[in-house]
């Protein structure tokens, strides 16, 4: 079965190609039937986050009308990039497979290994330096938070 | 200027949580002037990669009309998180400045810091479990992709 989600990802992955996208497929997947699928559209959306694992991420939940993905796996045809992966948490999905690596991504000219590689390093000592700086009042914004009782945690 | 930006990013996220949504707010600046600027709205778009970096990046680069932000730096109320980190190598922004960071992020009850940990591990051995499955015919939309004259390289 997760073979046969992940064959259809390849397949999504070369179509997309032709259709002017970049190398990459996904499908999300309840109950083992489809509810989202896409291809990569950053070059098409003019959106350098509409890597597939995004994209159909964000097709599901609008599908479920659900912010979380919890009962839901997802199939991609390369292994995710830390964007992806990050995204995968915050949909809290019940698990990946993956056809290719983050090195077979790299071989074709994609970044996926080297932003891994710039995750351990300090903030400001990546190539894109990231800088603390420290400012009063910076806490404002989880003080409103935590105070607020109507709040839909996430 | 930097102090003065972020400055901006906490009161967007003041004024986020007091509109529904979370506590986090994030710009991208060009040539010292605001193009792109949002809240975090998870709950608000049902998606869950509606950050607000990725959300200010995404409207910036649908300002510019290009999938690259080479010449713009990212202000954000609190340190991206793996997916942010993510979008922001993505994007290629030049710069990062930010005012809290994950751990505050995660005593505020937010897994930034919990995602962190989890990139270094095996993939299968992750929360998330992520399976590699090799499969005959994987490599066939990189193939097509070296082969594509006219592709857009991102």
């Amino acid at each position: 079965m997760h073979a046969d989600f992940l064959r259809q990802t390849i397949d999504l992955a070369c179509d997309n190609v032709v259709n002017g996208g970049g190398p990459f497929g996904a499908l999300v997947v309840k109950d083992q039937r489809i509810i989202a699928s896409s291809g990569n559209r950053v070059t098409q959306n003019i959106d350098p986050t509409a890597h597939a694992e995004i994209m159909a991420i964000r097709l599901a939940c609008q599908s479920l009308g659900d912010f979380q993905l919890t009962e839901c796996t997802l199939y991609t045809s390369c292994e995710p990039c830390p964007m992806c992966l990050g995204a995968i948490y915050w949909a809290r999905l019940h698990a990946v497979y993956f056809a290719c690596n983050r090195f077979d991504a790299a071989a074709a000219g994609f970044d996926d290994s080297f932003i891994y590689d710039e995750i351990p390093k300090l903030p400001a000592e990546r190539c894109i330096a990231m800088h603390y700086i420290e400012l009063a009042g910076s806490a404002l914004p989880f003080q409103a938070w935590k105070r607020l009782e109507s709040k839909i945690r996430y």
